[in-house]
């Protein structure tokens, strides 16, 4: 494939940097509602060992609910399929916060990727592992093939300072019987994977496992097997981008994963990987330039699933 | 591409077989109830003009909601973008027939695949045309090949005569402002494109054009844009299959819609497109052995978008 | 008792007239949005035959829900507690003309007095009655002893023409097999109902049977056993002032029933009735004159049922 | 008046037995579950001071939500309408513990006896007192006149391990703004005041001051003016019996609250106020003798408000 990647990169930045401005930084905590609005950075990390960059692509933010797609692949690997006994595949069609469709439905989530669902994901992670931040942080480290990665301490701790909402999901599920661990145990577990700080190629470079059917291109290792891997991007696909996830579908087209932080991952599977970052968010929490980014970079390239 | 599907075919068909008798045939209407519960057959039609079939291919069946396709594509054919002013393009959440999204969100509907968007987009069809029912009719005899396809006024009478909750749907979005003609002018053409008959051939058929970048491989005839025809797929992998959408993307893994006649048709870009029949239905209304054949189909091709 | 109910009057019109203005009248219809804003009359009738009134409380208004105390009154004579077989008596908690509740509790509306509620016991007016368009206005002209009271056809025309929320309760209601007749037969029952014209005077003396134990006090005819009035009070007292009644038992105490047309009726047992109008409404619907005229009554008359 | 209420109490007692055994004593605190289902006391205090009882009258029990009052009333003389900014007046429509309701309304809930709106209050005492578990312990034991009533620890500690619902719930409200106070420290005095254990003849007593127009009859103190009384009963009549208020209100007619210890406390303005105490609870999680017994308690003595 003959694809200029960096022009295309190149392209991109220049054409969606007028939208600086539109959208809000997330403000719910003070670590976050620092961030610089005007960084943006894109990295591509393709599966025949080429990287592109652009902008502040080697700059780390706080990945936030990107790292939900690495504890669910940690305990997908560890537990299999009953994972699904307490975590739903489905779409939620409400907030990615909201505690309507859990009291509704007797305390399990829609899917992995709401809040709740994942906070069933990491109870499984406290259940199975001796040293869970530990594990989490090795896990991440290998699939990013970077062994500097860290947790912020200061972010994480803000996070349980204010995370009321998140108490209200984790209790009422609780209350349902559909957590296993104390839990403040797995807040505090939860609040540090979000708080992971990762740059733009960090972040292309650890998905790129999914794009490589499973098996993790640093070291060889496989992660999942190729039916898993594909279930993974297939929720991404369906319910990575909460409210925005037909959106995404609709517009980009490719597996994707965002965070509050104002990343967002997209996988184009046996190909490559790639990540966009940009603070300023939309109204369900996106990031309104990586959005808008990755629909150019489909339509640039002509790359699709569908 | 040397994958043997006619002996694919006859694998699955056999491996299924056993399935019969878990699902319930839909019985809201007398014309569906008494449909025998035994049919099944599947077909395919690929890109390169094959086609493929075993059991039942060629039995005409009620295509239901898999109808709503096809007005999705000639509405957004002639009116574009203007369509998502007035309804989504998210997953819904609820179940399919569900006045409660509706109600919250001022009557604009989630996507165009639950009852309520389905009716929206007729909506538009009835304002567009001066003969809704010739023109969808026109509209699928071309894109499947097949001049004899016709509505089931049986089944579009008995569906008139009890469907009090499609009525409330489109009186709540009336009463929003969000339907612009005459609600019972709109549930006689929704009705009427529901009570279409199609065998799992004709069905296959008349998906092709989506396969086919947009253009009808019958004619050669543009129905939609390139990326027109990759949005209408991104839709139908994120809420093709009601609640069952997220389970879909999860075991198979490619745009699909179902009906409550047993039918499921799904799209592989650039390859083919499939239908499989089969009456019975799972708890959330998809033919129980129309999905398994489907997981079975991309397990045994390896072939996925992701 | 020695109050001066004249006087009394009197000075609740004083001190409340500066409050026009700050509602808005219904405009949904026009023959609604007509009415003059400044209209403004009270009436008082006791048990003891005594009237007393104040502005304009012989000009006839359109009683809207005030209607549904009436055949909730007929119906529950007729056919008794088998009534309750099909509509609740507790307080809704959403808006009086929500489908949310009707759709996550079966079609069984919280109560007779929301909406949904209502058409179900006109639902029984016309199961039971072989002309229930006479008998309910024979039945209000006894009670009020006028036998001038008419429908407004044009009130009744205008709520038939834009009622499209009422048809997808009543639709949806039909969905879950809780109305049995023809839906357009019981919403022309319900709209001519609703379009009743009477005055404050009229409705006084229409809820005095409610203060009487049951007795019609113009005839001593018996319309409910003592019983069954002290429960139509008790359902008034809950639900008669849908998302206000909280508000009404906690600033006014007594069992009461609203109608967008800007009537309030309320009644103290075994002792009077008094009837408000004024047609600005507050925010949920209810006449922001009269509550705080009904206020000061029972202020100033020191009357409470607590 | 002349009503004999000792034999009616007998009455009510002997026609009431054969109900055992018909509903389910709370198990969701080992303390609860571990109350012998046939105790059943009943026992009125007058306003002219005669007391009357029958059965297991004596015997403490687990007040639960009739604690709610009592706080209510604490808080309400001490900071009065602002109170109301906070917590609702209007019926909640769902379960006493529904999170929905408060997600859908930014944290303010609907009334101060549901657990959410208890809390708001229990808020309020935490804010205004420098010892709340002290205070509103020696203002219960003002109020029944028994320096001897205290707290249940084990019954305290139980709610604490196991209030997983409520702490969702208080979380929730905090994640909006709704809470002052460390939600740990607000829960601590909630839970603690829920175990307050008295018997019957306490809780006729300590409700007293409601009948007389919000003075303690026990040292003529006024705890609220009779305007505030008679609108802590009209809340009482509203939404003093979760979703059962309506039928309470329909059946029995007087204001009241519940307790899932089994306990029901009724007023009657000017006059008594009564308690019954059976610990086997309907589906709404009310004493169903309780309900019954208060029923034929209004009947037999044909008192009402209505």
């Amino acid at each position: 494939m003959d694809i200029n990647y960096q022009q295309i990169l190149t392209e991109i930045f220049a054409e969606t940097k007028s939208l600086k401005g539109r959208g809000k930084v997330a403000n719910y905590i003070p670590a976050l509602a620092g961030v610089d609005p005007n960084r943006y950075g894109i990295a591509i990390q393709t599966l025949n060992g080429e990287t592109f960059q652009v902008g502040d692509a080697m700059t780390p933010f706080s990945i936030q609910s990107i790292s939900k797609v690495f504890t669910l692949a940690w305990v997908f690997r560890e537990v299999g399929e009953k994972l699904w006994s307490r975590v739903g595949r489905e779409p939620s069609g409400t907030a990615f916060n909201s505690l309507i469709q859990l009291e509704t439905e007797n305390g399990i989530p829609r899917n992995p990727f709401v809040n709740a669902g994942a906070m069933v994901v990491t109870d499984f992670l406290v259940s199975c592992s001796k040293s869970p931040l530990t594990d989490i942080l090795d896990f991440v480290r290998t699939l990013s093939n970077n062994p500097n990665i860290n947790f912020n301490e200061t972010v994480a701790e803000s996070e349980r300072e204010t995370g009321f909402r998140n108490a209200a999901l984790i209790n009422l599920m609780k209350s349902f019987g559909n957590i296993e661990n104390d839990v403040n145990a797995v807040l505090d577990v939860y609040f540090h994977q979000c708080s992971l700080m990762m740059n733009s190629l960090d972040l292309a470079r650890a998905f790129l496992f999914l794009a490589n059917c499973g098996v993790n291109p640093w070291n060889n290792e496989r992660i999942l097997t190729a039916s898993q891997a594909k279930r993974v991007k297939a929720l991404m696909q369906v319910c990575g981008l909460y409210d925005d996830s037909g959106e995404f579908a609709f517009t980009v087209g490719l597996p994707g994963k965002s965070g509050v932080g104002g990343g967002i991952v997209a996988v184009i599977p046996n190909l490559l990987s790639i990540c966009v970052w940009s603070p300023e968010l939309n109204q369900h929490g996106t990031s309104l330039i990586g959005m808008k980014a990755l629909e150019l970079f489909t339509t640039k390239t002509v790359i699709s699933i569908f």
